[in-house]
């Protein structure tokens, strides 16, 4: 397979995200990180898209979470996301990569910004995240993020489907050397 | 508060799980480890029930998977459990311990092996997990957990609660000299 096919992987991905669109929890995954105290750390995120390009997918964050800080020392982390409906379970391995105001040459955060309802922005006018609670202030509304908006893109390099349905079927597909690689593997 | 008493947290956790019954989503949960490799991992598990004493929770596991091989190097672990429903997330961090064949003195297997039906019975004679596609052997069930049978507890002492109802509360339960300590905090 060519870097420019899609991988294997990524279609199923997105029929999976197709298919299971009535069920609300199908739009939130679970990003697991290495904390600052090198234990590991997970919290579960709306899913904001995929990329037009490659097979990256994005969310978004404020720039003040801990998650952010996390990332700017370790970049490594897995993604679990599961789908109630039709049984299944991705496992994304690989890099993530924030984008900041002062860091976005690719626009990604003017992108989803537009694209975020006016209660979702609400929050990147607001304290703090996990500081101790103080007032909250009145959010003014902008069409440019504010500086508080963050968006993270990952890149998988690894990826492990698990199927739960009737005959459950499990695969590992791993980009080596420019190409996917797909094995099947027990569940 | 005592360490008899029941922490403001586990309430409110089974409180949700309660709430939440009619979402198959809400009997899953996240686990967070520190891989072999040192990168983080994360895969959904069934929650299989409360203790009856402190607040540990209990999911159960092939023992010849990956996630047991990672929690004897590191039990420091998190988990995510979000619940679609009532919109709150808790995370819980804190320590991992796994009971398998030949350590299990309170009999956890044997009361968790006898709550499981057969079809969730019948994984556990199954080849090695994550091992390249095999021939499948045909299960043989059995009234006492076989050897690959292993249940993990998890014991909080740290537990992050976000609610995002129309007003978002966030508070960070830690357990220290003893007692739970609830603070609340910016969401």
């Amino acid at each position: 397979m060519s870097t420019l096919e899609t991988p294997a992987w990524l279609g199923q991905l997105k029929r999976a995200v197709s298919k299971n669109k009535r069920d609300a929890h199908s739009r939130y995954f679970q990003l697991a990180t290495r904390g600052q105290d090198d234990y590991p750390r997970v919290r579960t995120l709306v899913f904001r898209g995929f990329s037009d390009v490659g097979w990256s997918l994005f969310s978004v964050t404020d720039a003040r979470s801990e998650k952010v800080r996390e990332l700017a020392f370790h970049s490594r982390v897995e993604l679990s996301w599961y789908f109630t409906q039709t049984r299944e379970q991705f496992r994304l391995r690989g890099e993530a990569a924030v984008f900041s105001a002062d860091s976005d040459p690719e626009g990604h955060r003017q992108r989803l910004w537009s694209a975020l309802s006016e209660a979702a922005r609400a929050q990147f006018f607001w304290p703090t995240p996990g500081a101790p609670l103080g007032d909250t202030e009145a959010p003014s509304f902008s069409q440019t993020p504010p500086e508080t908006f963050a968006v993270i893109e990952y890149t998988p390099m690894e990826v492990d489907h698990l199927v739960l349905a009737k005959t459950q079927t499990r695969s590992l597909s791993e980009y080596v050397a420019g190409q996917w690689r797909e094995t099947p593997i027990n569940p």
